[in-house]
Protein backbone atom coordinates (compact mmCIF):
# COMPACT_ATOMS: atom_id res chain seq x y z
CA UNK A 1 0.00 0.00 0.00
CA UNK A 2 1.24 3.64 -0.42
CA UNK A 3 0.42 6.31 2.84
CA UNK A 4 0.37 10.18 3.24
CA UNK A 5 -0.67 12.83 5.28
CA UNK A 6 -1.97 15.89 4.40
CA UNK A 7 -2.90 18.80 6.49
CA UNK A 8 -5.56 21.16 6.15
CA UNK A 9 -7.01 24.29 7.63
CA UNK A 10 -10.68 24.77 7.57
CA UNK A 11 -11.53 27.72 5.68
CA UNK A 12 -14.54 30.17 7.32
CA UNK A 13 -16.00 29.73 3.79
CA UNK A 14 -16.31 26.29 4.46
CA UNK A 15 -18.87 26.08 6.86
CA UNK A 16 -22.47 26.60 7.12
CA UNK A 17 -24.97 27.92 9.25
CA UNK A 18 -25.11 24.71 11.74
CA UNK A 19 -21.80 26.25 13.09
CA UNK A 20 -19.67 23.24 11.03
CA UNK A 21 -17.77 22.08 8.07
CA UNK A 22 -20.66 21.26 5.06
CA UNK A 23 -20.83 18.08 4.04
CA UNK A 24 -19.91 18.16 0.65
CA UNK A 25 -16.65 20.45 1.24
CA UNK A 26 -14.80 17.29 2.66
CA UNK A 27 -14.41 16.19 -1.43
CA UNK A 28 -12.34 19.23 -2.28
CA UNK A 29 -10.32 18.00 0.86
CA UNK A 30 -10.08 14.53 -0.34
CA UNK A 31 -8.84 15.92 -3.94
CA UNK A 32 -6.23 17.68 -2.29
CA UNK A 33 -5.02 14.84 -0.59
CA UNK A 34 -5.32 12.81 -3.16
CA UNK A 35 -2.91 15.68 -4.88
CA UNK A 36 -0.52 15.87 -2.89
CA UNK A 37 -0.25 11.92 -2.30
CA UNK A 38 0.35 11.76 -6.18
CA UNK A 39 2.84 14.77 -5.88
CA UNK A 40 4.75 12.50 -2.92
CA UNK A 41 5.26 9.99 -5.64
CA UNK A 42 7.13 11.86 -8.04
CA UNK A 43 4.40 13.54 -10.88
CA UNK A 44 1.82 16.12 -10.15
CA UNK A 45 -1.89 14.99 -11.22
CA UNK A 46 -1.50 17.88 -13.50
CA UNK A 47 1.37 16.43 -15.41
CA UNK A 48 -0.50 13.09 -15.63
CA UNK A 49 -3.51 14.75 -17.24
CA UNK A 50 -1.22 17.13 -19.76
CA UNK A 51 0.51 13.69 -20.59
CA UNK A 52 -3.34 12.88 -21.95
CA UNK A 53 -5.26 11.32 -19.01
CA UNK A 54 -8.06 11.78 -16.84
CA UNK A 55 -8.72 10.54 -13.17
CA UNK A 56 -12.80 11.51 -12.92
CA UNK A 57 -14.38 9.88 -9.93
CA UNK A 58 -16.34 6.77 -9.98
CA UNK A 59 -17.40 6.26 -6.37
CA UNK A 60 -17.22 8.28 -3.14
CA UNK A 61 -18.51 6.48 0.08
CA UNK A 62 -18.43 8.95 3.29
CA UNK A 63 -19.35 8.17 6.46
CA UNK A 64 -19.22 11.33 8.89
CA UNK A 65 -18.59 10.77 12.71
CA UNK A 66 -17.83 14.13 14.60
CA UNK A 67 -18.05 17.73 12.68
CA UNK A 68 -15.14 19.70 11.81
CA UNK A 69 -15.00 23.49 12.59
CA UNK A 70 -13.83 26.51 11.86
CA UNK A 71 -10.22 26.87 11.85
CA UNK A 72 -9.55 23.26 12.93
CA UNK A 73 -6.01 21.97 11.27
CA UNK A 74 -7.42 18.81 9.64
CA UNK A 75 -4.82 15.46 9.25
CA UNK A 76 -6.43 13.66 6.66
CA UNK A 77 -4.73 10.31 6.11
CA UNK A 78 -4.73 8.53 2.93
CA UNK A 79 -3.97 5.08 1.30
CA UNK A 80 -3.90 3.41 -1.79
CA UNK A 81 -4.63 -0.01 -0.45
CA UNK A 82 -3.99 -2.00 -3.46
CA UNK A 83 -1.97 -1.48 -7.25
CA UNK A 84 -4.24 0.73 -9.74
CA UNK A 85 -5.79 -1.19 -12.72
CA UNK A 86 -8.18 0.72 -14.59
CA UNK A 87 -9.76 1.45 -11.13
CA UNK A 88 -8.00 3.46 -8.33
CA UNK A 89 -8.84 3.35 -4.73
CA UNK A 90 -8.33 6.01 -2.25
CA UNK A 91 -8.93 5.78 1.68
CA UNK A 92 -9.23 8.73 3.65
CA UNK A 93 -9.09 9.23 7.28
CA UNK A 94 -9.92 12.63 8.47
CA UNK A 95 -8.78 13.76 12.27
CA UNK A 96 -9.14 17.10 14.22
CA UNK A 97 -6.40 18.52 16.60
CA UNK A 98 -7.93 16.06 19.55
CA UNK A 99 -7.00 13.09 17.20
CA UNK A 100 -11.31 12.93 16.75
CA UNK A 101 -12.00 10.94 13.91
CA UNK A 102 -14.39 13.31 11.57
CA UNK A 103 -14.96 11.38 8.59
CA UNK A 104 -13.89 8.37 6.14
CA UNK A 105 -14.47 7.87 2.85
CA UNK A 106 -13.26 5.43 0.04
CA UNK A 107 -13.16 7.81 -3.71
CA UNK A 108 -12.61 5.21 -6.42
CA UNK A 109 -11.30 7.32 -9.57
CA UNK A 110 -10.93 5.72 -13.14
CA UNK A 111 -7.74 6.04 -15.55
CA UNK A 112 -9.46 7.83 -18.88
CA UNK A 113 -7.42 8.17 -21.80
CA UNK A 114 -7.98 11.57 -23.77
CA UNK A 115 -7.58 10.07 -27.52
CA UNK A 116 -9.65 7.23 -26.74
CA UNK A 117 -12.19 8.84 -24.20
CA UNK A 118 -12.59 5.43 -22.73
CA UNK A 119 -11.28 3.76 -19.28
CA UNK A 120 -7.91 2.35 -19.72
CA UNK A 121 -5.02 0.92 -17.13
CA UNK A 122 -2.96 3.20 -16.01
CA UNK A 123 0.02 4.62 -18.17
CA UNK A 124 3.78 3.59 -17.92
CA UNK A 125 5.14 6.56 -16.45
CA UNK A 126 2.57 6.12 -13.96
CA UNK A 127 2.37 2.66 -12.66
CA UNK A 128 6.36 2.67 -12.37
CA UNK A 129 5.90 5.64 -9.33
CA UNK A 130 2.91 3.45 -7.83
CA UNK A 131 5.45 0.37 -7.92
CA UNK A 132 8.24 2.38 -6.88
CA UNK A 133 6.35 3.48 -3.65
CA UNK A 134 4.48 0.40 -2.64
CA UNK A 135 4.84 -1.17 -0.04
CA UNK A 136 3.70 -4.77 0.91
CA UNK B 1 -42.49 5.61 0.00
CA UNK B 2 -41.98 9.50 -0.81
CA UNK B 3 -41.47 10.93 -3.89
CA UNK B 4 -40.37 13.83 -5.39
CA UNK B 5 -38.72 15.98 -8.74
CA UNK B 6 -36.89 18.88 -8.72
CA UNK B 7 -34.39 20.74 -11.70
CA UNK B 8 -31.28 22.40 -11.23
CA UNK B 9 -29.64 24.02 -14.05
CA UNK B 10 -25.67 23.99 -13.79
CA UNK B 11 -23.91 26.94 -12.87
CA UNK B 12 -20.51 27.78 -14.29
CA UNK B 13 -18.96 27.97 -11.23
CA UNK B 14 -19.88 24.55 -10.46
CA UNK B 15 -17.78 23.21 -12.98
CA UNK B 16 -14.18 22.29 -13.13
CA UNK B 17 -11.26 22.24 -15.74
CA UNK B 18 -12.83 19.03 -17.25
CA UNK B 19 -15.17 20.92 -18.29
CA UNK B 20 -18.09 19.33 -16.41
CA UNK B 21 -19.73 19.33 -12.77
CA UNK B 22 -17.02 18.63 -10.35
CA UNK B 23 -17.64 15.79 -8.40
CA UNK B 24 -18.24 17.11 -4.72
CA UNK B 25 -20.77 19.86 -5.92
CA UNK B 26 -23.54 17.04 -6.25
CA UNK B 27 -23.83 17.05 -2.65
CA UNK B 28 -25.81 20.68 -3.20
CA UNK B 29 -27.64 19.18 -5.55
CA UNK B 30 -28.97 16.86 -3.37
CA UNK B 31 -29.19 19.11 -0.47
CA UNK B 32 -31.90 21.69 -2.68
CA UNK B 33 -33.67 18.37 -3.82
CA UNK B 34 -34.28 16.77 -0.28
CA UNK B 35 -35.07 20.50 1.05
CA UNK B 36 -38.37 21.20 -1.86
CA UNK B 37 -39.23 17.45 -1.10
CA UNK B 38 -39.77 18.70 2.67
CA UNK B 39 -41.16 22.04 1.36
CA UNK B 40 -43.52 19.75 -0.59
CA UNK B 41 -44.58 17.99 2.31
CA UNK B 42 -45.82 20.89 4.46
CA UNK B 43 -42.81 22.60 6.16
CA UNK B 44 -39.38 24.26 5.26
CA UNK B 45 -36.86 22.58 6.37
CA UNK B 46 -35.49 26.06 7.64
CA UNK B 47 -38.78 25.91 10.57
CA UNK B 48 -37.20 22.08 11.51
CA UNK B 49 -34.17 23.77 12.46
CA UNK B 50 -36.22 26.80 14.17
CA UNK B 51 -38.54 23.76 16.23
CA UNK B 52 -35.23 22.45 17.44
CA UNK B 53 -33.89 20.12 15.34
CA UNK B 54 -31.15 19.71 12.80
CA UNK B 55 -30.41 17.15 10.23
CA UNK B 56 -26.71 16.22 9.83
CA UNK B 57 -25.24 13.58 7.24
CA UNK B 58 -24.62 10.58 8.50
CA UNK B 59 -23.82 8.98 5.35
CA UNK B 60 -23.36 9.65 1.79
CA UNK B 61 -22.44 7.23 -1.06
CA UNK B 62 -22.34 8.28 -4.36
CA UNK B 63 -22.11 6.33 -8.20
CA UNK B 64 -21.39 8.72 -10.75
CA UNK B 65 -22.11 7.54 -14.50
CA UNK B 66 -21.59 10.19 -16.71
CA UNK B 67 -20.78 13.77 -16.54
CA UNK B 68 -23.09 16.42 -16.10
CA UNK B 69 -22.11 19.94 -18.22
CA UNK B 70 -22.47 23.27 -18.14
CA UNK B 71 -26.14 24.63 -18.23
CA UNK B 72 -27.69 21.42 -18.60
CA UNK B 73 -31.30 21.28 -17.03
CA UNK B 74 -30.78 18.24 -14.64
CA UNK B 75 -33.68 16.18 -13.00
CA UNK B 76 -33.31 15.24 -9.37
CA UNK B 77 -35.63 12.44 -8.50
CA UNK B 78 -35.71 11.61 -5.02
CA UNK B 79 -37.36 8.69 -2.37
CA UNK B 80 -37.99 8.78 0.98
CA UNK B 81 -37.92 4.73 1.12
CA UNK B 82 -38.72 4.10 4.41
CA UNK B 83 -40.55 6.35 8.03
CA UNK B 84 -37.14 7.16 9.13
CA UNK B 85 -36.64 6.62 12.72
CA UNK B 86 -33.42 8.34 14.19
CA UNK B 87 -31.82 8.09 10.53
CA UNK B 88 -33.90 9.58 7.82
CA UNK B 89 -33.02 8.12 4.01
CA UNK B 90 -32.56 9.81 1.14
CA UNK B 91 -32.02 8.03 -2.45
CA UNK B 92 -30.99 10.08 -5.00
CA UNK B 93 -30.99 10.03 -8.77
CA UNK B 94 -29.80 12.88 -11.46
CA UNK B 95 -30.85 12.38 -15.20
CA UNK B 96 -29.28 14.82 -17.73
CA UNK B 97 -31.89 16.88 -20.86
CA UNK B 98 -31.29 13.31 -22.50
CA UNK B 99 -32.47 10.92 -19.65
CA UNK B 100 -29.08 9.76 -19.05
CA UNK B 101 -28.30 8.78 -15.52
CA UNK B 102 -25.95 11.02 -14.52
CA UNK B 103 -25.37 9.16 -10.92
CA UNK B 104 -27.37 7.91 -7.93
CA UNK B 105 -26.97 8.36 -4.38
CA UNK B 106 -27.64 7.27 -0.96
CA UNK B 107 -27.83 9.96 1.27
CA UNK B 108 -28.74 9.08 5.37
CA UNK B 109 -29.50 11.75 8.00
CA UNK B 110 -29.97 11.79 11.30
CA UNK B 111 -32.46 13.69 14.12
CA UNK B 112 -30.60 15.56 16.64
CA UNK B 113 -32.71 17.71 19.32
CA UNK B 114 -30.49 21.00 20.03
CA UNK B 115 -31.50 20.78 23.86
CA UNK B 116 -29.90 17.96 24.49
CA UNK B 117 -27.45 17.63 21.51
CA UNK B 118 -28.27 14.31 20.66
CA UNK B 119 -29.47 12.12 18.13
CA UNK B 120 -33.46 11.62 18.36
CA UNK B 121 -36.61 10.14 16.48
CA UNK B 122 -38.22 12.57 14.70
CA UNK B 123 -40.50 14.98 16.25
CA UNK B 124 -44.15 14.53 16.17
CA UNK B 125 -44.69 17.77 13.66
CA UNK B 126 -42.83 15.79 11.51
CA UNK B 127 -43.81 12.30 11.61
CA UNK B 128 -47.57 13.15 11.14
CA UNK B 129 -46.40 15.24 7.73
CA UNK B 130 -44.14 11.79 6.91
CA UNK B 131 -47.31 9.62 7.28
CA UNK B 132 -49.68 12.02 5.40
CA UNK B 133 -47.22 12.08 2.50
CA UNK B 134 -46.42 8.36 2.62
CA UNK B 135 -47.41 5.52 -0.03
CA UNK B 136 -47.19 2.23 0.49
CA UNK C 1 -30.27 49.83 -21.49
CA UNK C 2 -31.59 46.16 -20.94
CA UNK C 3 -33.26 44.99 -17.63
CA UNK C 4 -33.52 41.65 -16.32
CA UNK C 5 -34.47 39.59 -12.77
CA UNK C 6 -34.39 36.30 -11.83
CA UNK C 7 -34.74 34.36 -8.44
CA UNK C 8 -32.05 32.37 -7.11
CA UNK C 9 -33.01 30.64 -3.45
CA UNK C 10 -29.92 30.54 -0.89
CA UNK C 11 -29.03 26.99 -0.56
CA UNK C 12 -27.23 25.53 2.87
CA UNK C 13 -24.12 25.12 1.15
CA UNK C 14 -23.87 28.44 0.45
CA UNK C 15 -24.08 29.91 4.30
CA UNK C 16 -21.54 29.97 6.68
CA UNK C 17 -20.82 29.96 10.10
CA UNK C 18 -22.19 33.55 10.81
CA UNK C 19 -25.87 32.19 9.83
CA UNK C 20 -25.95 34.26 6.15
CA UNK C 21 -24.76 33.86 3.05
CA UNK C 22 -20.77 33.71 2.44
CA UNK C 23 -19.79 36.94 1.14
CA UNK C 24 -17.88 35.55 -1.89
CA UNK C 25 -20.73 33.48 -2.67
CA UNK C 26 -23.02 36.13 -4.09
CA UNK C 27 -20.70 36.59 -7.35
CA UNK C 28 -22.54 32.72 -8.38
CA UNK C 29 -25.50 34.78 -7.98
CA UNK C 30 -24.82 37.43 -10.24
CA UNK C 31 -22.85 34.84 -12.64
CA UNK C 32 -26.62 33.29 -12.96
CA UNK C 33 -28.57 36.64 -13.15
CA UNK C 34 -26.21 37.20 -16.30
CA UNK C 35 -26.69 34.03 -17.47
CA UNK C 36 -30.34 34.32 -17.30
CA UNK C 37 -30.67 38.01 -19.08
CA UNK C 38 -28.05 36.53 -21.64
CA UNK C 39 -30.67 33.92 -22.78
CA UNK C 40 -33.48 35.91 -22.99
CA UNK C 41 -31.69 37.80 -25.55
CA UNK C 42 -32.28 35.10 -27.51
CA UNK C 43 -28.42 32.64 -27.16
CA UNK C 44 -27.53 30.39 -24.50
CA UNK C 45 -23.89 32.24 -22.89
CA UNK C 46 -22.77 28.16 -23.22
CA UNK C 47 -23.63 28.75 -26.96
CA UNK C 48 -21.71 32.36 -26.96
CA UNK C 49 -18.18 29.86 -25.67
CA UNK C 50 -19.13 27.50 -28.79
CA UNK C 51 -19.03 30.18 -31.22
CA UNK C 52 -15.43 30.91 -30.05
CA UNK C 53 -15.91 33.75 -27.53
CA UNK C 54 -15.10 33.64 -23.73
CA UNK C 55 -16.44 36.04 -21.05
CA UNK C 56 -14.01 36.52 -18.45
CA UNK C 57 -14.37 38.71 -15.62
CA UNK C 58 -12.44 42.18 -15.34
CA UNK C 59 -13.90 43.82 -12.50
CA UNK C 60 -15.87 43.48 -9.67
CA UNK C 61 -17.10 45.97 -7.00
CA UNK C 62 -19.48 44.79 -4.31
CA UNK C 63 -20.73 46.63 -1.57
CA UNK C 64 -23.07 44.46 0.90
CA UNK C 65 -26.05 45.93 2.98
CA UNK C 66 -27.65 43.45 4.16
CA UNK C 67 -27.29 39.71 5.22
CA UNK C 68 -28.82 36.93 3.05
CA UNK C 69 -30.17 34.06 5.11
CA UNK C 70 -30.93 30.48 4.44
CA UNK C 71 -33.57 29.55 2.42
CA UNK C 72 -34.71 33.36 1.25
CA UNK C 73 -36.03 33.70 -2.12
CA UNK C 74 -33.92 36.03 -3.80
CA UNK C 75 -34.71 38.88 -6.56
CA UNK C 76 -31.73 39.85 -8.52
CA UNK C 77 -31.90 42.81 -10.54
CA UNK C 78 -29.31 43.28 -13.99
CA UNK C 79 -28.99 45.73 -16.09
CA UNK C 80 -26.95 45.98 -18.87
CA UNK C 81 -26.68 50.29 -18.75
CA UNK C 82 -24.83 50.50 -22.29
CA UNK C 83 -23.96 48.96 -25.49
CA UNK C 84 -21.07 46.62 -25.04
CA UNK C 85 -17.71 47.24 -26.66
CA UNK C 86 -14.56 45.08 -25.34
CA UNK C 87 -15.88 45.22 -22.21
CA UNK C 88 -19.57 44.16 -21.10
CA UNK C 89 -20.89 45.94 -17.96
CA UNK C 90 -23.68 44.51 -15.79
CA UNK C 91 -25.04 46.15 -12.60
CA UNK C 92 -27.31 43.69 -10.39
CA UNK C 93 -29.01 44.41 -6.92
CA UNK C 94 -30.37 41.67 -4.85
CA UNK C 95 -33.15 42.31 -2.73
CA UNK C 96 -34.71 39.65 -0.23
CA UNK C 97 -38.45 39.03 0.06
CA UNK C 98 -39.00 42.07 2.21
CA UNK C 99 -37.96 44.11 -0.40
CA UNK C 100 -34.70 44.62 1.67
CA UNK C 101 -31.29 45.68 -0.87
CA UNK C 102 -28.58 42.91 0.18
CA UNK C 103 -26.24 44.52 -1.64
CA UNK C 104 -25.04 45.63 -5.42
CA UNK C 105 -22.51 45.22 -7.81
CA UNK C 106 -20.93 45.83 -10.57
CA UNK C 107 -19.09 43.17 -12.60
CA UNK C 108 -17.52 44.28 -15.99
CA UNK C 109 -16.65 41.28 -18.85
CA UNK C 110 -14.29 41.24 -21.76
CA UNK C 111 -14.65 39.50 -24.67
CA UNK C 112 -12.22 37.55 -26.19
CA UNK C 113 -11.59 35.52 -29.15
CA UNK C 114 -10.64 32.16 -28.70
CA UNK C 115 -8.28 32.25 -31.82
CA UNK C 116 -6.63 35.32 -31.21
CA UNK C 117 -6.37 34.81 -26.94
CA UNK C 118 -7.05 38.56 -26.81
CA UNK C 119 -9.53 40.71 -26.03
CA UNK C 120 -12.32 42.03 -29.28
CA UNK C 121 -15.48 43.94 -29.81
CA UNK C 122 -18.37 41.68 -29.36
CA UNK C 123 -19.27 39.64 -32.24
CA UNK C 124 -22.00 40.62 -34.77
CA UNK C 125 -24.59 37.58 -33.28
CA UNK C 126 -24.33 39.06 -30.54
CA UNK C 127 -24.08 42.86 -31.21
CA UNK C 128 -27.40 41.89 -33.15
CA UNK C 129 -29.29 40.67 -29.94
CA UNK C 130 -28.71 43.68 -27.81
CA UNK C 131 -29.32 46.42 -30.63
CA UNK C 132 -32.37 44.24 -30.62
CA UNK C 133 -33.27 44.10 -27.14
CA UNK C 134 -31.75 48.04 -26.19
CA UNK C 135 -34.26 50.48 -24.91
CA UNK C 136 -32.74 53.99 -24.41
CA UNK D 1 0.52 49.27 7.52
CA UNK D 2 0.97 45.92 8.43
CA UNK D 3 1.57 43.90 5.85
CA UNK D 4 1.63 39.83 5.40
CA UNK D 5 2.04 37.61 3.29
CA UNK D 6 0.49 33.41 2.76
CA UNK D 7 0.50 31.14 -0.12
CA UNK D 8 -2.27 29.00 -1.21
CA UNK D 9 -2.13 26.09 -3.72
CA UNK D 10 -5.26 26.38 -6.56
CA UNK D 11 -7.49 23.28 -6.22
CA UNK D 12 -9.44 21.69 -9.17
CA UNK D 13 -12.30 22.19 -7.08
CA UNK D 14 -11.61 25.86 -7.51
CA UNK D 15 -11.10 25.86 -11.33
CA UNK D 16 -13.74 26.58 -14.02
CA UNK D 17 -14.64 25.12 -17.58
CA UNK D 18 -12.23 27.77 -18.53
CA UNK D 19 -9.47 26.19 -16.73
CA UNK D 20 -9.10 28.91 -14.92
CA UNK D 21 -10.03 29.60 -11.51
CA UNK D 22 -13.48 30.67 -10.97
CA UNK D 23 -13.88 34.82 -10.46
CA UNK D 24 -15.83 34.09 -7.53
CA UNK D 25 -13.68 31.92 -5.64
CA UNK D 26 -10.92 34.48 -5.09
CA UNK D 27 -12.83 35.97 -2.47
CA UNK D 28 -12.16 32.56 0.06
CA UNK D 29 -8.62 33.64 -0.83
CA UNK D 30 -8.56 37.05 0.69
CA UNK D 31 -10.12 35.38 3.48
CA UNK D 32 -7.77 32.98 4.15
CA UNK D 33 -4.60 36.02 3.80
CA UNK D 34 -6.57 37.98 6.12
CA UNK D 35 -7.63 34.95 8.75
CA UNK D 36 -3.64 34.44 8.59
CA UNK D 37 -2.44 38.23 8.84
CA UNK D 38 -4.68 38.24 12.31
CA UNK D 39 -2.79 34.84 13.54
CA UNK D 40 0.45 36.74 13.14
CA UNK D 41 -0.71 39.69 15.33
CA UNK D 42 -0.94 36.89 18.04
CA UNK D 43 -4.64 36.15 18.11
CA UNK D 44 -6.85 33.78 15.69
CA UNK D 45 -10.01 35.30 14.22
CA UNK D 46 -11.67 32.41 15.53
CA UNK D 47 -11.17 34.24 19.02
CA UNK D 48 -12.39 37.75 18.08
CA UNK D 49 -15.94 36.01 17.57
CA UNK D 50 -15.79 33.83 20.37
CA UNK D 51 -15.20 36.95 22.22
CA UNK D 52 -18.48 38.65 21.23
CA UNK D 53 -17.15 40.22 17.24
CA UNK D 54 -17.67 39.86 13.80
CA UNK D 55 -16.13 41.24 11.20
CA UNK D 56 -18.76 41.12 8.01
CA UNK D 57 -17.54 42.21 4.85
CA UNK D 58 -18.82 45.85 3.82
CA UNK D 59 -17.07 46.32 0.25
CA UNK D 60 -15.00 43.96 -2.12
CA UNK D 61 -13.50 45.64 -5.30
CA UNK D 62 -11.72 43.27 -7.49
CA UNK D 63 -9.35 43.55 -10.57
CA UNK D 64 -8.42 41.13 -12.60
CA UNK D 65 -5.42 41.01 -14.75
CA UNK D 66 -4.38 37.59 -15.54
CA UNK D 67 -5.66 33.69 -14.74
CA UNK D 68 -4.86 31.63 -11.61
CA UNK D 69 -4.15 28.25 -12.68
CA UNK D 70 -4.95 24.39 -11.82
CA UNK D 71 -2.25 23.40 -8.84
CA UNK D 72 -0.71 26.94 -9.53
CA UNK D 73 1.16 28.36 -5.84
CA UNK D 74 -0.60 31.65 -5.02
CA UNK D 75 1.52 34.08 -2.80
CA UNK D 76 -1.04 36.41 -1.51
CA UNK D 77 0.33 39.85 -0.43
CA UNK D 78 -2.06 41.63 2.17
CA UNK D 79 -1.64 44.78 3.55
CA UNK D 80 -3.86 46.92 6.45
CA UNK D 81 -2.45 50.34 5.31
CA UNK D 82 -4.40 52.54 8.06
CA UNK D 83 -5.50 51.56 11.72
CA UNK D 84 -8.73 50.36 11.67
CA UNK D 85 -11.96 52.27 13.37
CA UNK D 86 -15.63 51.14 12.73
CA UNK D 87 -14.11 49.97 9.51
CA UNK D 88 -10.87 47.84 8.71
CA UNK D 89 -9.72 47.93 5.35
CA UNK D 90 -7.32 44.95 4.10
CA UNK D 91 -5.27 45.54 0.31
CA UNK D 92 -4.73 42.25 -1.15
CA UNK D 93 -2.97 41.35 -4.45
CA UNK D 94 -2.06 37.96 -4.97
CA UNK D 95 0.63 36.45 -7.55
CA UNK D 96 1.81 33.27 -9.04
CA UNK D 97 4.96 31.40 -9.04
CA UNK D 98 5.87 33.60 -12.12
CA UNK D 99 5.66 36.80 -10.04
CA UNK D 100 2.69 37.87 -12.52
CA UNK D 101 -0.24 39.40 -10.85
CA UNK D 102 -3.24 37.50 -11.02
CA UNK D 103 -5.99 40.42 -9.34
CA UNK D 104 -5.85 42.98 -6.93
CA UNK D 105 -8.53 43.63 -4.24
CA UNK D 106 -9.75 45.76 -1.36
CA UNK D 107 -12.37 44.51 1.12
CA UNK D 108 -13.62 46.47 3.92
CA UNK D 109 -14.94 44.60 6.67
CA UNK D 110 -17.26 46.61 9.79
CA UNK D 111 -16.28 45.49 13.51
CA UNK D 112 -19.32 44.78 14.63
CA UNK D 113 -20.30 44.11 18.54
CA UNK D 114 -22.97 40.65 19.62
CA UNK D 115 -24.33 42.30 21.76
CA UNK D 116 -25.41 45.24 20.29
CA UNK D 117 -25.60 43.64 16.54
CA UNK D 118 -24.68 46.84 15.85
CA UNK D 119 -21.12 48.56 14.09
CA UNK D 120 -18.61 49.37 17.06
CA UNK D 121 -15.18 50.61 17.03
CA UNK D 122 -12.27 47.66 17.84
CA UNK D 123 -12.27 45.92 21.10
CA UNK D 124 -9.40 46.85 23.35
CA UNK D 125 -7.75 43.75 22.80
CA UNK D 126 -7.42 44.07 19.19
CA UNK D 127 -6.48 47.76 18.84
CA UNK D 128 -3.55 46.57 21.52
CA UNK D 129 -2.63 43.70 18.82
CA UNK D 130 -2.99 46.70 15.83
CA UNK D 131 -0.97 49.29 17.69
CA UNK D 132 2.12 46.61 18.67
CA UNK D 133 2.13 45.63 15.23
CA UNK D 134 1.80 48.83 13.00
CA UNK D 135 4.39 50.63 11.34
CA UNK D 136 4.23 54.06 10.04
Amino acid sequence: MIESEYKIRVRYAETDRMGVVYYGNYSQYYEVARTELIRGLGISYKEVEERGYKLPVYKMNITYFYPAEYDDLLRIETIIPEKPGIKMKFLHKIFNEQNVLINEAEVVLVFTDDKTKKACTPPDFFSKLINKNFKD
